[in-house]
């Protein structure tokens, strides 16, 4: 590492002092997508970045990118962003610390007066948590065209306006989503780089202060599974002649962490889930056999193949069950989100900037996995955080948020590789 | 099997009819416990009980007591019995079957002129289900001064009059409750008979019409068991560092089921059960590891050393799994009830009188546990039926009644053994 130029972090630190101070309702940070809380968010970093005199622009729904220029301002440029909506009651660093740590690089190499070989935009992502819309990724989606022109009638779950009325509202133009018409042309962005606080324990329980994510976890959810028997008397009922559906959910969850044993022993990303599981309230009882559950059963790899060998082995595992126990253990439709791939060559370039190099995947999706769909080489790196996220106990040290916004700024100022 | 003196089949079938006529309510059967339907049924077989001669007397707290004399009135009596109360649309037969048994074998017996060596009494005993007052054998256990005066105050489920206001409404005195006073000597009564529906699918699966009960199942039930562990995003964070509620309590029921059949290949009788399962729905969610479950866990058997065993290992189990998976399992206190001896002579009597003898414990409980506590030799047999119990589709044949009621007879007529 060259340690002459050093990102911001004064410049961090007043940034996260003033946007907690603009944000924070009751305990927690509410930046909510489209809304006030988020617009404040907005603001604060605009000016900061009209401070330093960097070009500023908005596009047709609101994402802001703030822009230092190039010595060839005719290349592909670098983006470094991420989101600054907020989850309700959430904390700080979610979403912003990317965009402040983008803001930072450029401030640093501004003052230092570099001059970058392409332009280096910081993009301030509208809506990614889309907590109120129930649609994550609305800004990056929509700045790629990707959106389904039916979100637009989505409504907010607070006050019950649509997104297009919001977006209209907020000064916006939702023709575009309308007609699927894409802002950004993928083959002008030549990298995408996000920072983000990691949102497990890892880093903690490692005592490392940042990693280069390895990639982003495809999700592939039975979001409806039902298990239905015959409620009966628990005394009554001998083994043979039950139909027991909470007997028979237990044996088939069970088998899915062997079989998640059994990948993981093979070396393959995989994470398995049932987080939400319970027995009808209305019909169950202390002396009653169920005769039925509902669970939600959500599988999460790096891998594609991974996780549909895990659904097809889930289906059959249901099937089995099924038979042994007398029950019908339904696990309905998947709903899926694939695996982003991070761009290998960043990755490496990511680790070699880093003094204790460290990889592993991100369980949660990012813009960044947006920008890896439309094939642009895309690399995020996590900062320590303690608590996860989404919750107003976030707490990322400003001494690992410069570790990780340093590795940016090597890597920004070295394009090409 | 002498076949001389069958019992009145004819009553039995006029009875269930205007049993069921007069107490059904939409789809089901109605005869709440010291309310209008449970009385309508006191009525019905009282006055049957008139028709034919027998004696009949109410006791304080209104079980109805139906009396063939006989030869030595001073010997003590022979009680056959059972409740008239019934669940909350209920089925017709559930009580209500032991009561009429009673009365057909005293009908065959006087009309063929048979004099009993000791009196012979039929028990419409009250509130067995006590569905209306939570809390179970009110008409029994009150008769042998077995309840806690407490239950007194309980507030009746449906318009929250207490139990003493509702007894002194329907004419009958609390005082004998009041004052744990009992209105039947244990050493006046030889022996206890119920017969009873079966309230699973045994008999039906084995296409046997009738079975000895050889004891009625204690119940030990962990009835707040719940599983502390850690919310957390279900993609972020890796199998080490999980606290991961569902999983625990996935894998300590499972655990439960091993032990299950462990027990039962060592010939132990023994069922467990969990009816209530649920993660807490104000706090969990599609993508996120739950950080907590609530269980029942009810553990039923013959012989309260096995319940013992299983609780215990049940203990040792959730220490183990709460640690292996960095979560607390508190199983909490258990509500216990000892399981019920019922009489090696009766029972051996009994199989001896059934063309196919058939033995199997009953998991649910009966007034004939509060008689074998008291030190009475009692005996049960199960009729054949369909549907399980406390529901309107309980479904017994007269012919598989008339199988169990000719037993009785028979027991009741060659009385002593």
């Amino acid at each position: 590492m060259s340690g002459a130029i050093q990102p911001d972090l004064d410049l961090a630190a007043s940034l996260f002092e003033a946007l907690g101070r603009a944000t924070r309702r009751g305990g927690g940070i509410v930046r909510e997508s489209y809304g006030a809380g988020e617009q404040a968010a907005h603001d604060l970093v605009r000016s900061a970045a009209s401070a330093m005199g960097l070009e500023i622009s908005v596009d047709a729904i609101g994402n802001l990118f703030m822009t230092l220029a190039g010595a060839d301002r005719t290349a592909p440029r670098i983006v470094v962003g991420s989101h600054l909506d907020s989850v309700p009651q959430g904390g700080n660093y979610d979403g912003a610390a990317g965009v402040v740590a983008g803001l930072c690089v450029l401030s640093a190499m501004r003052r230092a007066r570099v001059v970058p070989n392409c332009d280096l935009s910081v993009m301030a992502i509208r809506a990614e948590e889309s907590a109120w819309f129930d649609i994550a990724y609305l800004g990056s989606g929509g700045a790629f065209g990707l959106l389904d022109p039916a979100c637009l009638s989505i409504a907010r779950s607070d006050n019950g306006e649509s997104l297009e009325a919001t977006l209209q509202q907020q000064g916006f133009d939702s023709q575009p989503i309308r007609e699927r018409r894409r802002l950004l042309d993928p083959s002008r962005i030549r990298a995408y780089l996000e920072l983000h606080i990691e949102q497990g324990p890892t880093l903690v329980a490692r005592g490392l202060p940042a990693a280069v994510v390895s990639g982003i976890r495809g999700c592939k959810r039975f979001r409806n599974s039902r298990c239905t028997g015959q409620y009966a008397h628990s005394g009554a009922v001998a083994r043979p002649y039950r139909r027991d559906a909470v007997a028979a959910t237990v044996a088939f969850l069970h088998h899915m962490e062997t079989l998640w044993l059994r990948h993981e022993a093979a070396g393959e990303d995989l994470v398995v889930t049932a987080g939400e599981l319970y027995t009808n309230p209305t019909m169950h009882g202390p002396s009653k056999i169920a005769g039925e559950t509902h669970f939600v059963l959500d599988i999460r790899a790096l891998s594609a193949a991974t996780m549909e060998a895990v659904a097809a082995e889930a289906r059959a595992s249901a099937a089995q069950i099924s038979a042994a126990y007398r029950v019908v253990i339904d696990l309905g439709a998947t709903s899926d989100s694939p695996p982003a791939v991070l761009d290998s060559r960043l990755r490496s370039r990511l680790m070699s900037l880093l003094e204790h190099p460290f990889e592993m995947p991100s369980g949660a999706g990012h813009d960044a996995a947006v920008f890896a769909k439309v094939g642009i080489p895309s690399a995020m790196i996590f900062v320590r955080n303690e608590n996860g996220s989404h919750n107003p106990q976030e707490a990322m040290s400003l001494a690992d948020f410069g570790v990780a916004a340093r590795a940016l700024l090597e890597l920004a100022m070295n394009f090409p590789l």
